[in-house]
């Protein structure tokens, strides 16, 4: 592992502005990266590859994908979940198609615009209680495709494990798939957190995503302890085409692309995506155990992976914040989340449960 | 430095799939990662950070960037080129706008047409003798700003060094601001290797930049010994607004931004920067010094950074390519591009000019 | 030059393909042009006018729009309602701005993506119980202008009279308008039935749009007896800049504009506008007045423009639609929409009345 | 009713604000509508017809566009020049293809970038002598498919007759096609003069266009004496798909279509097309005749169709310009462009001649 006491000794010109033991709950992105991963990057380092993922790395990360997603899976490393999303939609739509997702979707919320700005993507979207879509809900956008006056509902994007800590069964999954294709529509799986949805579900990724007939991933590396990086993932071959030509033109072409895809081998060639997952979704589940028993907080989506929402008075949020950091989610309804990443500790969790019945109690 | 031999006992799943003694002349970014900065990678690491930006490490940045372009350039760290391009262009111009640069301009032969297609950006392109603009190639384009049939030119592009290894003068490069300025344009400057063009000229970068008025910069790291990461770098305060809206939708925001800050931390808060740069460009000299002599190659033009142009028979030219990696750039003309990069080494260039020597003698 | 008699007796090709006596109740779209319009186009032919709006039929029309909505007010004719909030929303946003809007609203669901695709635009959405937004509506979305991780919700687009035939108020629109102005955002007013919400208010248009502040607005010639064109009304200039770029950009800049114009004029310059809106106006009221003691039928919004929507069984509305043109609504549910056109008459209106007690009591 | 009587009586409030016997040389677009398509508006006028294309003149036009184009051709009228282009060449290329065409296309110089900013599209542009393309000018740009930095180049699109008033034979079409076809590239044809062109040729439009290999034709209309409208024509049914969606998305739905429709009858049931064709083009070469002989004044490119293009001292054109109005084309080199319409008389075209020759003596 990258020995801290080597690597300090580097003789580089850039310091530590940080202090590597603290640790909050705001995302599993305000986590740096696992060691293994890290050192992942030494290997690959030095010499010549070829760029723009011609390099041995994404050559093997092929492999490495098969053994996770079958051997029609293909894996085309970007640098960023927004990038592999609307890459990935833009594969899969005309472009007189639309996107159905659920209102919560990262795609609708958290984008920036992008899906429209960039994709000129059309997302028809539906509300749900929980994150999730069903075929019921799906079918109040899925109509119109002779209608030219209305975007055509081309694919169903939805998250899993969703924005809301929530976790797709494959079942579940399933009868999506079978209600797009069945509509003539594509599936695509927003898999930002999937491998912390693998974990909640104890299967492997490929039983809620391929043996179900989703037809293309974006695999999120970054929230499972890469420094960045994440891949669209094409399960069926037939759904898409020109991806490469896609994946330049919106930006997303890595010159150094080793550099992603050694990373995705570091989690994926053995089990460190699982471990990772797991430590996680774990640290969640004891986080809400810890604060479930407490007056006056409500746990409010059942915590399934590594995200745990809670309602609590705004007053105590505000001090409970002023020692560890996390986020307001509906601050008018008095709505926190609290993440847990890769690397939170038992220690970590048991402090801030603490302090939040020492908030609640003052 | 990041010793290799403590890398390599890293429990990674990851493996070795190179040869790292095999070096080309492809291009500078077949290079991997310099040790200094994998090395900063593992300080950065470690603990929370906050995501997209507001980590220690990207305010920290802010201050290695003043030292280099005064106390008003702000760094906005983006993941690529097209990515740094298509967001600088994009705040530099309104709906209506349109861009003048060299026809052999990276934004408009490399960039899968991302600036048209994600930017909705018009290229008004010039053909150049050597890839440079000038204020009378310039007015071959800036021309019809009242006219609604034409879109709006509204900024020159400029690329230091050019995409043919050319570098402007910052006498050069300040007559293109003030003509540019004189017609409301404003300028930007694609720095993808801007630290070669320094390390030709001898200057600061600076010099050449906000000295002589350029406004916004695509500033390059990866080719200069990143393992990827570039930044737009904002020189003129006024020239644009809301560049974190711009990133974000331009699908350029890094969620653990650390990563890519201390990166060009490390590149620049000594002189790694320049250390790289003045090195890939000796190499360069050095190869074109050592093919000049030879019968039947032709130098194409000034060999002013870190790429050699040269026309040789292309019978030479593709066994040449089966000892060593490089490209054509023109085949219908028997032009080759040779790149050198911070880890070429004089062994390298010299067994490449004795290599092409028995070529073509062969 | 295009003398009527000429025209009277004008040899054309064409031949007529339709019965001129047989009118519907589909939409008011599916009428002709009133004959006061076609007549105009007469009077503008003949001889050169320049092109591209800048005729004297073009000029003219400005001093009309001032009698109507104040000397501020300029015009910019363009072809259909698409085009003209496409062109009007791309004026009040920046690239990283985003459109409040209700969920019925045309923008969202009627023009085939054409804002998000064309525009780029973000459109945020609001479900509203009869097409009409309020400030606690819009403060759903108006919210997060500093997060670049969300669309910044920059103008509330309202429509009057709303898609579900509902208007509103002087005093409600002023309401949105100071809200959103508030904020900093700019209103923009779909006015694809302006002439029918101004006839059924029995305000001069000019009292809900620029007297209470509406930047910009889509002028609805069409549906007003046009043969085809409307306008972009900027009713506050300072709310955008260089509309002559977008208008042409957007792909709606017409070459011989002047047939645009003088359409328009003959609608505005006297009264044709209103005359046409209180007719249909009045043929909605007197349908609806003609099923409301219908047992069965219920008529689902406040009838205040040239529609009615009402709830019947379907198997009569498929009966009634084989002797009367006109849509489905919302099939699930049995809501149809009744449009009453410039050129609908008293009988068509009796005949249809009589038609469905026919058909309800079969 | 639009009974023909009723129009001349029509009580319009519009005006005439302009003096139909004044005709210049700018533009063919300066023309206003021939009485026999005005003629054509009336009959198509009263009664109700299905909007959005279902109408019934809109489906005879099909008939008529078969009579020239043959049975294959589907025809879909749209608003404007650059809406046919724009949607015809998104019908024609993937989200990652690219247009090769003659840098003075109108689709490169003539319109405000939509063709980059609406259609995504990447124009790959080539010089061109005289505005025309050849197999040997396309393979400047046809090359790089496999590239994914390289917009691909799908389609080929030239101009009949092209912005220069040349005009390619069927034969250079043939071999343009045949060229394009070989490397898996689609035809375009932008038509916006379409009927000079064949008037030119004294052969049927369908011998440089589906007879030789043409894919898609953006016929034009408006030019050729109508008030406004051009037709995406469909040729080639295999080379596109969902026409009706991409022309909605595209702004370029004109709800009350008959009215688009049944000019283009005009034209095109009998002979107007031709006659108006026939007529401009004589013009030309009168005008071409008259000044051929004056010295001082250049002939500028072969006058096969309505333009004439000639170099003559800017003092002379301006003093002619307070006399005639007519356009520089580019200014510094002295270069004009004189256009003649289907409404251009000889003694117009000989009272201009008079005038040159007047002000090239004073």
């Amino acid at each position: 592992m990258a020995d801290p006491q080597t690597v300090k000794a580097a003789p580089t010109a850039a310091r530590r502005h940080h202090d590597p033991e603290v640790r909050g709950f705001a995302s599993d992105n305000y986590a740096g990266a696992h060691p293994e991963v890290l050192a992942a990057l030494a290997l690959a380092n030095g010499g010549h590859q070829v760029a723009y993922g011609e390099d041995e790395y994404t050559d093997h990360l092929q492999r490495v994908m098969h053994s996770h997603f079958g051997p029609t899976a293909e894996a085309f490393p970007v640098f960023n979940g927004t990038g592999a999303n609307v890459t990935a939609l833009q594969a899969l739509t005309d472009r007189w198609g639309a996107v159905i997702c659920a209102e919560s979707a990262h795609i609708n919320v958290d984008e920036g615009g992008a899906p429209e700005r960039m994709g000129g993507l059309k997302l028809l979207t539906v509300p749900t209680p929980d994150g999730k879509l069903t075929p019921e809900l799906i079918d109040r956008q899925a109509w119109g495709w002779e209608d030219e006056h209305r975007a055509m509902p081309q694919v169903v994007s939805i998250t899993q494990n969703t924005e809301l800590g929530t976790v797709y069964t494959p079942a579940e999954i399933r009868a999506i798939v079978e209600h797009a294709h069945g509509h003539g529509m594509k599936v695509h799986l927003d898999g930002a957190r999937i491998a912390n949805a693998a974990a909640s579900l104890d299967v492997p990724m490929r039983t809620f995503t391929n043996a179900v007939g989703v037809d293309v991933l974006s695999y999120g590396g970054t929230k499972n302890g890469m420094l960045f990086g994440e891949a669209v993932v094409v399960l069926n071959p037939d759904a898409v085409s020109h991806m490469k030509h896609l994946r330049k033109m919106s930006m997303q072409l890595a010159s150094k692309m080793r550099f992603v895809s050694v990373q995705l081998e570091a989690l994926l060639a053995r089990d460190l995506w699982l471990r990772n997952a797991r430590h996680s979704n774990a640290m969640a589940k004891r986080l809400a155990d810890g604060v479930r028993g407490v007056d006056g907080v409500e746990i409010l989506y059942p915590v399934q992976a590594n995200a745990v929402f809670a309602r609590l008075p705004n007053a105590v949020t505000e001090r409970l914040q002023k020692r560890f950091r996390f986020y307001f989610w509906d601050e008018a309804a008095g709505d926190v989340r609290w993440m847990c990443a890769f690397d939170t500790t038992e220690q970590d969790v048991d402090a801030f449960v603490q302090a939040l019945k020492e908030e609640m109690a003052a």
